[in-house]
């Protein structure tokens, strides 16, 4: 889009490892400010500079002193961001991204008032996605899944978390986690893996009898397969009850997964509850969560992630971020995407956040990257650009992070470095 | 993006005048459909291809009869488009697209809690607008403007209304229809211009005195211009009256500009009866319109456009958009971009239509395509695709054009054709 970016195809120079540099930064985020005081939640430097090197950033500050210590001229990529903004990679902790089918149709329908039990009871929703995932062959799953993440890439998100769950049955559900693992290895986001057998009950089934096989079949399985790191469940009325989702999420710590919730998406259950007494790493949705919701996801230490794409699609009202924020929960932000929220943007995320949800633009920029790593437990700085953190870094139009919200619909994204290459402008 | 529109390169042939066909198509979305009978408002043909020669359509119909008449091996750009779905360009009839400067901070700030009118006493908002235009050159003008055109392109809008009115002297407005006039001549987007002296009353000051001004300078000097099309006026409470905008629009008739009107936006000053009576092209945003300004546009012919945008951005509630449906009014949405609303893409206005305001996708896509160009008057088949039309059309990544509505965050857009040729992929 612009020549700086260019720039940096004249000046690849082979040093010890791969090296970048990103220079005349005009608004740097490196991360959630250290005290917590100021006007806002982030720590921004002005005229500043990042280096890195083999994918990690080794310096951060002035723009004069870190391109004195790595010379542009000799790194393998560097971007004069000629005054524009840099903020880290985005995180996007909640997605339902591997799946096959169109429901296009079902928006439509909704639209035209039809209820979703109906659209359920004429075999679609989740359980046509379902039949849809089973029917696609192995490739098939990745390369739906990869051209997601393609777009994904291209607004700026470079961590995304991929639940299964669109199986319901022991093999769907491994090859739900294998295209993931096949996904993460062949393009340059990196994927975080959660089985989310307890996605829905299957058609025709009694729900303990599912959870039995949840739990004595499917879990047993994806543990030996090793590719996903947490366990989710549907606690939500009709779906799995409070015990259910225990059950599910307490078999999945046995096998070493941590547990996340969906709770109080429809209603109250306690699935909020829930996920403060097995100390889970998030607890997500929370539309009808309430104060005392709030007070123990806190004191747990569990991450509320909010979904605000789900809220706008579905015309329900959004969960109440200022109450998390107030208490002094790290909220963090998420697509959801999924075909039921056909949402891949971080950008917009943030924008919904900002413009619905009553967050300033800092706050939802935070829990689209620092925030939403600390759901996914990711504990090596990603989600930052502080020294040591992956060189994970988004290169905006902008002057400033507040074009993020302040774009309602198009992008605001330049270039993306992942790991200091760039990989999408 | 995809394969069959590269492959277009492989067929370049020279025919009399330069020629397109697009084949294959799953769902072509021609235009209105004739008797607005049906399960949609718009007529659809599935398994279709259209040919153009010299920039308009010239053949609509099946794949196989269009390509036995129009065969791609000989025409300058062929696609197969593979079972995607195509629709007419969009047109966006209403931005005011043509600025400089950057207001970012006052989105922060209204989040934060400040109020309009404290961001206008500390010299920001619309006036701040004002002076940067003044200050810009008219290459910045033209080179910002080409920028915000661009993107639209990419979102594939193919026409687009801009207004002047952040120059508010004659000098300045000039410059900016001036700037509209040479990036309608060097970039691929159709550009419509409209005059508007009248969105503010400048610093300092008095309203009627500067009506005067609008209709004894500004107007004169535009029409001896000779870019403008249409005038438009902010008719609303503290800025410009009832009988003030008439002034101005009936002076704008003398010259022999159409009449537009800002209407019902933040109140119901009667900007729509005004337009009624006067035959207005449309009256725009209407939140606050009643029945009998429905009724009153419907009976003069005027052509309501709504701005969702706006309303998201501002958290104002949506104009009733089924009120006008429902009394069979060609309803027409638009972005109105400007830098209080930066909003750039027609497939988000029809998100919002559908999500926030009750429409479906297709009558959502039809605001977007026909009834946008009935708004400005475009009489020679533009936002269809039928015989005779300019061949303006989107090739989408997917199926149905449900995917604009559907997809709420991302583009569902593959290629962008204007006159027949790819002008945006």
């Amino acid at each position: 889009m612009s020549g700086p970016v260019e720039d940096a195809d004249a000046v690849t120079d082979s040093a010890n490892g791969d090296s970048c540099v990103v220079y005349h930064i005009g608004e740097l985020v490196v991360g959630p400010s250290r005290d917590g005081s100021g006007e806002t939640p982030l720590e921004v430097r002005e005229d500043a500079a990042i280096a890195a090197v083999d994918g990690e950033v080794v310096a951060v500050g002035s723009s004069e002193d870190v391109t004195r210590e790595y010379p542009p001229e000799n790194a393998d990529t560097a971007i004069d961001a000629d005054g524009r903004a840099v903020v880290p990679g985005f995180v996007d902790p909640h997605t339902h991204a591997v799946f096959a089918g169109d429901r296009s149709d079902e928006f439509e329908a909704k639209l035209r008032g039809k209820e979703y039990q109906e659209i359920l009871a004429e075999g679609g929703g989740i359980l046509r996605t379902v039949r849809a995932v089973r029917e696609a062959s192995d490739d098939q799953l990745v390369a739906n899944l990869t051209g997601h993440l393609e777009t994904m890439l291209a607004h700026g998100t470079t961590t995304v978390e991929v639940k299964s769950g669109y199986g319901l049955d022991a093999e769907t559900e491994l090859r739900q986690l294998e295209a993931i693992d096949r996904a993460n290895a062949t393009q340059p986001v990196d994927l975080v893996a959660t089985f989310m057998g307890a996605h829905a009950v299957p058609d025709g089934r009694e729900t303990d009898g599912y959870v039995d096989e949840v739990v004595e079949e499917q879990l047993p399985a994806v543990a030996e397969q090793g590719v996903a790191e947490f366990c989710d469940v549907f606690c939500e009325e009709g779906v799995f009850d409070v015990e259910q989702s225990r059950r599910v999420l307490e078999a999945g710590i046995e096998y070493g997964l941590t547990p996340k919730v969906h709770a109080e998406e429809f209603t109250r259950l306690g699935g909020a509850g829930l996920a403060a007494d097995l100390g889970a790493a998030s607890a997500d949705h929370l539309l009808h969560a309430n104060g005392d919701d709030v007070e123990a996801l806190c004191e747990a230490g569990v991450v509320p992630v909010l979904l605000p794409g789900t809220a706008f699609g579905l015309g329900e009202a959004y969960a109440d971020a200022r109450a998390f924020l107030e208490a002094g929960a790290p909220v963090a932000l998420a697509t959801d995407f999924n075909p039921n929220c056909h949402s891949r943007s971080m950008e917009f995320v943030q924008t919904l956040g900002a413009v619905e949800m009553g967050m300033t633009p800092a706050e939802a920029l935070l829990a689209s990257t620092r925030n939403a790593a600390l759901s996914l437990e990711l504990e090596d700085g990603t989600g930052t650009l502080r020294e040591g953190a992956p060189a994970d870094a988004v290169v905006l139009e902008a002057p400033s992070y507040v074009h993020l919200a302040y774009r309602f619909d198009t992008s605001a994204v330049d270039a993306v470095l992942k790991g200091g290459e760039v990989v999408a402008e």
